[in-house]
């Protein structure tokens, strides 16, 4: 059975735009909270992937907006691996408040080693992308 | 002819990540930067639209990254309408340095009131918008 | 006995910068942050202040730094109040990860209306305030 | 003759926040805006200080607000240096719309090498912060 992450934050005022509602661009940073909490979750921080030069660059990012946010709202992110392979991952994303959908969303990443080349996942880290697929 | 906008900023170092490069999120920023100019260039900017109390908010979020950008780089966005209608509009854009393309995207907007529910674009508006597909 | 709160948060991968630590500009929000937690445990968010019609505007603002934080490290703001008025109000900071301080700072607010006014803050708010001076 | 630089920017949708007017975390970022252009217009962009090694960190900041910045005004930001030496250089801000002072501030910097550790800054640098002072 797939793992899945949940992360609840609360909406920071800095975060809101004059529509009075949380600017569009900040739900893929909220998105990215999700990944590495799946990921430490799954066993090891992308904070540690970095150490030994495997990085998930993003390379294409999708979101579907349903319903606003507002400051100071606790808002859950769930996240989940769609796809997982030696040099593609894609991963999965709800973002909710109570029982409303907010909005869901998509990133596809491309490993890569610090030089920005594309590289292959090693066995291990495949392993743990796997848990959460 | 459709009109078509190109803005040009340089990067900030607040917009860089870890990576070293510029933070996937602040793609959507630099495309709303666009999208404004297009429209001041169409004849009206954003501001007077909310002034008016219409508003076009995102519904839907894509973007396609090529290659990164780097602190202090020329950046250039170029913006145009994909699809107009009274009730949704669909904005393109591409992020080029250079000849080099660093990103393509779409953002997918419903035309609301200042009460977040949906409304039509009056006539003068859709003209503008008009203009640029 | 003043209150205090203390609000722990995992920094964000958007937070870092091409240096690999935190970029300045984000203490703020985080202090932002701590203040309102610290409001909320006084007993009212700051979002029913401004549903009230009643605002604190940053006035001034100071931050000393004294380590960098890094990505996925956790990292707590303590806040409380230094100066309690009818007109002002200044709260002080102190973020810290593990027994490292990190920075502290301090931020000066006025009171105002919706209009962007001068105004006086309410006896119930100034009580609520004063539990943390 | 100091040289002093002068940055004007448009303020984007993404930099308001529910108060309608710009977050005052922003004011840093154009700050740093504005020191970046200044050292470019020395002689040398700050990115070729990070190539050779050489970073100014920000020790100190310093933020007084006296107006709001709205979405799509042109802000100009002057940035000027107020103390350099080898171990600490000092910035000054002042940020305007028109005629109407939005903001004024400074940084104070530490140079520093890519290791975090302090250091001194070169003699080519220096003469070109000089320039500035």
């Amino acid at each position: 059975m797939a793992i899945e992450s949940s992360t609840t934050i609360r909406v920071r005022y800095a975060e809101t735009d004059a529509m009075g509602i949380v600017h569009h661009s900040v739900f893929p940073v909220w998105m990215e909270l999700g990944r590495s909490d799946l990921l430490r979750m799954a066993g090891q921080s992308y904070g540690e992937w970095e150490a030994q030069g495997v990085f998930i660059a993003v390379a294409e990012l999708w979101v579907k907006y349903r319903a606003p946010a507002h400051f100071d709202e606790q808002v859950t992110i769930r996240t989940w691996v769609k796809e997982a392979g030696r040099r593609k991952v894609v991963f999965g994303y709800a973002v909710t408040r109570d029982e409303v959908r907010l909005a869901e969303g998509e990133t596809v990443h491309l490993v890569m080693g610090r030089d920005g080349r594309n590289r292959t996942l090693p066995d291990a880290m495949l392993a743990l992308v796997n848990k959460a697929w």
